[in-house]
């Protein structure tokens, strides 16, 4: 298979017209079957390759996920990093700042929870929360919003240096979504899901995107690349995203570490 | 099958002896494939019991792994949290102390790494490490190493009022540590997980066996419970974790949030 990641990178400085990009991944595909054969291909080797990183212990991995409400954020990481588990894996989901957070800059809490060398965070919401709820619901003034993308690829130049950034859009239908959201409604074990204000969100739909492509536009960059993946299909989902997570970590490939000893200066009594 | 955790547990204020307990676990299980089968029903009950923890967002379950080097921690999270995998459950791995960690008091770090409501945390080594290793290499005076253990209860029953603590020693023998650390040695993947001082803290066996005795004696308390798991057969020690992580959860009985709304109140549009 060719590189997938050509097909779904945003490139740096490109306009992005979400309304041209198919939010149905099955075309990546042969067929459902093919897809799932692939993820757990992926899944497999994720997991053979996170052994290495965290043996390694040199680099960390940081997979940025954002998306509309119900793009399915937790459903991806749980199974693209199925066979990997928790041990060298951590998961942050970004909430509501709290008061101690608000007392710094919008950055700080972010830096907080980056990665340790060796493993890989999987952010679940991020920085981006700030220029994308940030500008729909002007949370700071026009000027402060507009400077935030600047302010944030510095950022993630700085992390660069030890960190290996993949920012992943689920890019999910508003059809898709309403279906979603009534599924919450109508299962009482998904009712806790549910936020009556996600419906509030929900008409602001075409501001949300706007923010969204201007984010691409303004923040997908040689170092930190924004990925937007088709997700009104889960298993074409899970399976992209598998995909670009894998190739990433083989393009960092990480090396068993040499041992500055040989196993015959020991003798285990 | 009864409750295994009743032959497991330490009775709070008794003294334990090692030496009388069989590091081999076979004899919990029909056979090896008994077992897995078990751990495969743990697994599974234990990735929905989270999924109800973390809805609910009212309380949090911390496992603590403690056990001599090879016993291993890491590997038992992998197999009982398979399923559950990343989200919602943070691993934390605690090292040497770093200049920071040292310029407080030792429980500082291990409070900053206690879990949220609603997730799941596991901590391999921990503060135990303080009155283990603090105590065989005589890290700290002799009544300051002997306070720690009213320190730690007294920190438990804090965390306790948020937090269901179950604290478990990975047993294995010196024998089965030997064919571990060799194996370290002869398999070059392996190798990084050889240290070299491993072996000079091998030579220290017995005193870290009269430590992790008085650990047990001392602090197995009825909120936070220790349990020795014979780990000299992988597939059992991971079936008998298991088994006490899925059990101390089914006690919790996290339930799914009732929503203070009704499905007909909304019309997803």
């Amino acid at each position: 298979m060719s590189d997938i990641r050509d097909r779904l990178r945003v490139k740096p400085g490109h306009k992005v017209d979400l309304s041209s990009l198919d939010p149905d991944g099955s075309s990546f595909f042969d067929s459902k079957e093919d897809g799932r054969a692939r993820l757990k291909e992926s899944d497999a080797a994720i997991a053979e390759l996170q052994d290495r990183l965290y043996a390694e212990r040199a680099r960390a991995l940081l997979v940025i996920l954002q998306g509309m409400d119900t793009s399915g954020k937790d459903g991806t990481t749980a199974a693209v990093f199925r066979s990997t588990g928790p041990v060298g894996v951590t998961v942050t989901a970004f909430q509501k700042p709290s008061q101690e957070e608000l007392a710094h800059d919008f950055l700080w809490r972010v830096h907080l929870a980056c990665p340790r060398r060796g493993t890989i965070g999987v952010f679940n919401r991020s920085q981006y929360e700030d220029v994308l709820i940030g500008r729909v619901r002007k949370l700071a003034p026009h000027d402060v919003i507009k400077h935030r993308y600047d302010q944030i690829n510095a950022f993630e130049d700085l992390i660069a240096s030890s960190t290996k950034i993949v920012k992943i859009m689920l890019h999910i239908s508003k059809d898709e979504q309403a279906k979603r959201l009534q599924s919450r409604l109508d299962k009482p074990h998904k009712n806790w899901k549910f936020d009556p204000n996600d419906l509030v969100e929900r008409e602001k739909w075409d501001a949300y995107v706007s923010s969204y492509e201007l984010m691409l536009q303004r923040c997908s960059t040689e170092i930190a690349p924004w990925y937007v993946v088709p997700s009104d299909k889960k298993w074409a989902r899970n399976a992209l995203v598998g995909e670009i997570v894998r190739r990433t970590l083989e393009d960092m490939n990480p090396v068993y570490p040499k041992p500055d000893w040989s196993p015959d200066d020991f003798k285990v009594e």
